[in-house]
This record gives structure tokens, C-alpha cells and sequence, in this order.
């Protein structure tokens, strides 16, 4: 048994639990740094385990093209490699096959593209998306899912949550890795409809844990929010429940009231690297002429290696210059942003006092934006 | 009294001594990592101190021109603003007007020029570079010296020996901070006679350390190392000796085989950042297809975060996926790499064996390369 997930308390139904892997244990509600090729951009290990990262996600289609999956087997799988000792999720590379390749024909056998790097002709089928993952050796691999884009009509996502159904069989039946588990991804849109019969059957084939796929592709967040709770609820109660590619810091927490476990997003550390700055006090531009004097930190409070050592005014002076250091230590600050927001989710829920602390986060996120 | 410098052992005419400085001691023979814009590119302050940097270099051209050293001065100082609580030398901004900026016009009040970065008319005399570099609070400051280039003819570098001990004086006359000593700079060229001639008034004015400035500018590294012995010899035994901008690391190890004390340039980080690594076995290109699939470290012993934790095959990955990770992880280990070429010089003085050392160390690295 690959993975084990409890939960210990319940408030409504957002949960805190515990999720165990072959590297270790992992609090929820969690965020998940997105390290896509390899390496969370600009932070060593040491860095994310200060800032109490417990668990990464790697990109399988961005590894299977560079350096490749059979090297990095050969090298001792991913965690050896990026030398990240902690868990890791692997998602399938659907999505980004979708995202990024070109000239995408998708059927029944799988998806043939070709490389966004050099344009070779390459193909991702079910089968290919295990072995990848089990070359990786992530803790947590992911099936792969068809995703159609966000303005899809519903009989292309209805032919969408048929393959994806089928090719979760597949993938299942493919994989074998006793130290890595596979989730389940449901897709369907924006329809409550689809959206069950697609859990019905994952559901069906008992994975150790589910995902909501098709979340992030261009639906608005009043309607993601509005959705979030009828989608989770149709997921097991006693899996571990994970939100893909959500977002943003009120987005985490509609999530987690809807009753969702783990998130993943690019946010915290994309726009680290474009100075915008997450805080309690919501969201601040460091490029901003107002902060070329300011001495204080990024978030007061934050024990983060930006926030416990440099001004606002050392931040504006770094992006001004364009030196690395500065993409680098805002990335650490949003995502301890991100994993402090989760902590304190965790901590509410077992306080039986979530609702209030998601209320005063987002009033204070507020106020000041 | 700023600053105080003993030699405690001496192989010849190579020293092993201590500087004592207001932010603490610094071991001699060293290496000063370059902190150009305050920050010594894409390494935090941590790092530094994971790989015994005792102190390192800020430029003075730069931060004046942005962020400003008022600023600086107003955040607290450079130190404050940048992190580093250890000793910092900066240089009087001089080298990089004439390197940098744009319509330089020397006289004997100073120099005019335009910004590198916004073309606006900027000033530089000797009293601003004492002013900018009060402001910034370091340790060490530079005097103010005019750097003729390294093809210049006899007459031009006379000038600007001249020049050069005008503004000396003048430099010395304006300091008044306490806690901050200020360096000369011994220029001349190849000239042993025009340096003599320099040394000999500005070791009349009793500086706390004199550096031999212009050894960077074009001369073949032999012709550098034929100089070095007579033009250090010109400087007081009981001062600390800097040898300014140089070098590689036969450089280095010339240097102190003169009696060099401290030395400063960007070449490993700079080299770091793309993707060429100094080892003990001498230099290697990890964008090299060799290295796609090696398993080593960069350099096996070497106990810097990219030695310790990461394979030659994943540099090769961070650089190939144009990764920040990879510069950040190699400018760490060239600097450690320089950093422990000094550490073991300071041993070989006091063992009396430095000649076998830096023997040793040419041998090993001209069999690999």
C-alpha cells in the first residue's frame, strides 16, 4: 500500500487530515509548489523545506521530452535527482500536451503531437503516461485525462469524460509500481451531470484518491466556487481529494470548504518572478514606486528568508535591476504565503472555527486591494 | 582604528595573515565574491555564509547610480539593505565609469560621464566616491583612481599616475567615517618605475592598505605574473595587499606567491552563470553531452549545496531548460571552489609548503584540460 489517508477532524465539510507516502507524511489541506522541470524555479530544496513544503508536483510531459524519463530512472528516479526527499505528485501530461504541443490529434489509443521544444512527433497514450510516472517515481502519479478547453460544447465534453474514463481503466490496469499510487481524475465541465457520471465510475474502480480536472480553464471564480461543493462532494469520503491547477489564495480557500485536500498552482511562483507579492494584507506590486523607500518587510510576521532578512525597498531595488535574487526570494515568500494560508486553514478546521478564519482572510485581502 | 592586519606566517614572500574589521575578521590570503547591484548574483546571504565567505565586494559606480546611496544610507547602510553582516569592501566606482559608462571626459576635477542606464549627466571626484562610499558604510573604501587602458602609451599612463595620487590625497583629506579604512591603489601600468614612483607618495600618506590597481586590463597573464612580484614589493609588509579584478585561479595563486592578500572578480560567478564550473581537476562545461548522463558531482569533496546534493546530469538539465536553479547552483560552487583555493593557500603558508601547493594544484588542473 503505496499511501494511507485519515482524516482527523472535520469542520462542515472541510477537512484536516493526514496523508502518508513512501517519503513521508504530508498535512492537509495542502499546497503543492509546482516544480516543472525538475526544480521549483529559482529554489534549492533547502529553501522549500524552510519554508515547510511537504509535498512538490513534478510535470510528466515537460520531463518525458528533457532530460527524459529513462535517464532520470537511471539517475535514481526523480526525488534523487532534484534531490527532494519529501513526497511528489506527477500529474499525467495531459494537460500540457493540450497546452503547449502543437498539432494535438487526440483518439481513442492516446494523443499524438509534437514537442514544443524541438517540434519532434511524439505520443502520450495511457499506457506511456504509467510508464513515464513509474520512470519518475513520484509518490503519487496521475491518469491521464482528457481536458477539453473551458468553452468546449457539451458533446465534446461528454466524448472527453468517456475516453478520460476508459484511459483511467487503462492506466490502471497498466500500472504496477507497488511504492507510488495512482489517482483518478474527474472531468465534465461545468456539467453537475457529467461531472457524477464521470465520479461514478472512477469512483467504481476504487483509486486511492481523486482529483477535479478542468477547473482552471477559463470558467469564472464565482463559478468555480458555486461548483466546488457538489463536484467534491461526489468524490469518496475517506480518499484524499485534490483541486488541480487551482489558484488563487480565495480560490484555496473556497476549495478547502468544499471539502478539497490538496491544491497546485503556478501562481505563488509565477508571479514571484513578475514582483507581485501575496500577504496578509493582500496583494502588493514590489515594482511599485511606493515601495523604494519602504523598510518594511514584505509581510510582517512571515518567517520566510525574504520577509525574516530584506525591506520592501531591497526587493524594488532587486526587480528594478533585474537581478535574479529578487524572482527567487519573492517565490519563497508567496509560496510560504500559500503554505502558511493552508497551515492556518488546518488549524481552523480542527479549531471547529473555519468559516470565521476564511471570513477574515478575505476581508483583509480586501480592505487593502 | 577601522581596520587592523596581521601577518602570521610567511613561505617566502607569500603571507598568511588576519584583517580585523568592524563586521569581524577575515583570514588572508582570500577571495572576495563580487556583490555588483547588492547582491552577489542569485545567491542569498545564507548561501554565501554556507560556502565561509568572510567578505565580499560591492560596487560603488552601480548602487550610486541605482538604487542610490542615499537610499542605501537611509535603509541603514549596505550592509542592512543587502543582509550580509560580514565585512564588505567597495570599490570608488572609477574602473566602471571608464568601462561602463558613456562620453567620459577626465580632468583633474574628476570625471564626467552619462549613466550606463539612463544616459543622465553624472559627476564622479574623488570627494563624491568618499561621500558615496560613507553613505554605503563599508569597511574598506577605494580611493578614486583613473584606470588608463591596457594599450595605453607611457605618456597617458604617467597622467594618470599623477592624477591618481592627486586624487589619493584628496580622497584621504574628505574621508572622515570611523568605522570605514580606506585603501590606495597603485597604478602605473607595466611600467615598475611609474608604479615605484606611485607607491613610494602614496605609502608616504600612510593608507591602511594599498592595492595594485590596472592588472586586469588586457596584459597576457604572463606578463601579469612576470609584474606581480616586483610591484608588491612595493607595498608595506605590515599592509594588506589587494590585488584588484584578477583573476583565474593561476592567478590567484600567483598573487599570493607575490604577497597578495586579497583578491575580487566576477569570473566565477560569471562563469557560474554560464555554465562553466572550476574543479580540481580543472575547468568543465556542463552544457557538454558528456555530462547529460553523469552521475558525479560537479567536483567529488566539495561540501557546497551543488556538490552535496545535485549530479553533473542535473546541471546539465538546469542549463539545458534554461533553469535559474543552474547559475545560482554553479556561481555557488565556483565561488567555494575559489573560496577553498584560499583556504588551502593559507594552510600551505603556514606549512612552508605553498610552492608545492600551487604546484600541485597547475598540475592537476592542466592534466585535465
Amino acid at each position: 500500500m503505496a499511501l494511507s489517508f485519515a482524516v482527523h477532524h472535520r469542520d462542515g465539510v472541510a477537512r484536516a487530515g493526514v496523508l502518508h507516502t513512501p517519503h513521508g507524511a504530508v498535512e492537509t489541506p495542502t499546497f503543492m509548489p509546482v516544480g516543472t522541470q525538475a526544480t521549483v524555479k529559482g529554489l534549492t530544496p533547502d529553501m522549500l523545506r524552510d519554508i515547510n513544503a511537504r509535498i512538490i508536483l513534478g510535470n510528466t510531459y515537460h520531463l518525458a521530452l528533457r532530460p527524459g524519463d529513462e535517464l532520470i530512472a537511471e539517475q535514481g528516479g526523480l526525488h534523487r535527482f532534484m534531490g527532494w526527499d519529501r513526497p511528489i505528485l506527477t500529474d499525467s501530461g495531459g494537460f500540457q500536451v493540450f497546452s503547449l504541443a502543437s498539432q494535438v490529434k487526440i483518439t481513442d489509443r492516446g494523443a499524438t503531437f509534437r514537442s514544443h521544444i524541438d517540434g519532434s512527433p511524439l505520443e502520450l497514450t495511457p499506457e506511456r503516461a504509467v510508464d513515464i510516472q513509474q520512470n519518475l517515481g513520484s509518490d503519487i502519479a496521475m491518469v491521464l485525462d482528457e481536458c477539453p478547453p473551458g468553452d468546449a460544447g457539451p458533446e465534446v465534453v461528454r466524448a472527453a469524460v468517456r475516453r478520460s474514463v476508459g484511459w483511467a481503466e487503462r492506466c490502471k490496469r497498466h500500472h504496477t509500481r507497488p511504492d507510488q499510487a495512482m489517482f483518478a481524475i474527474v472531468q465534465g465541465g461545468t456539467s453537475l451531470d457529467l461531472r457524477a457520471e464521470c465520479a461514478r465510475e472512477l469512483v467504481a474502480m476504487d483509486f486511492p484518491g481523486y482529483a477535479l480536472g478542468g477547473f482552471s480553464v477559463g470558467e469564472s471564480p464565482e463559478a468555480m466556487h458555486a461548483a466546488l461543493p457538489g463536484c467534491a462532494a461526489l468524490l469518496p469520503e475517506d480518499k484524499p481529494r485534490y483541486l488541480m491547477g487551482v489558484g488563487r489564495p480565495e480560490d484555496l480557500l473556497a476549495g478547502v470548504a468544499a471539502g478539497i485536500d490538496l491544491f497546485d498552482c503556478v501562481m505563488p511562483t509565477r508571479n514571484g518572478r513578475n514582483a507581485l507579492a501575496f500577504t496578509a494584507d493582500g496583494p502588493i506590486r514590489l515594482r511599485n514606486a511606493r515601495h523604494r523607500r519602504d523598510s518594511a518587510p514584505v509581510e510582517s510576521g512571515c518567517p520566510c528568508v525574504c520577509c525574516a532578512t530584506f525591506s520592501r525597498a531591497y526587493l524594488h531595488h532587486l526587480f528594478a535591476a533585474d537581478e535574479m535574487l529578487g524572482p527567487t526570494l519573492l517565490s519563497a515568500h508567496n509560496l510560504s504565503f500559500y503554505l502558511r494560508l493552508m497551515a492556518g486553514a488546518r488549524a481552523a478546521v480542527a479549531g471547529g472555527r473555519f468559516p470565521d478564519y476564511r471570513a477574515g482572510c478575505l476581508a483583509r485581502w480586501r480592505a487593502d486591494s
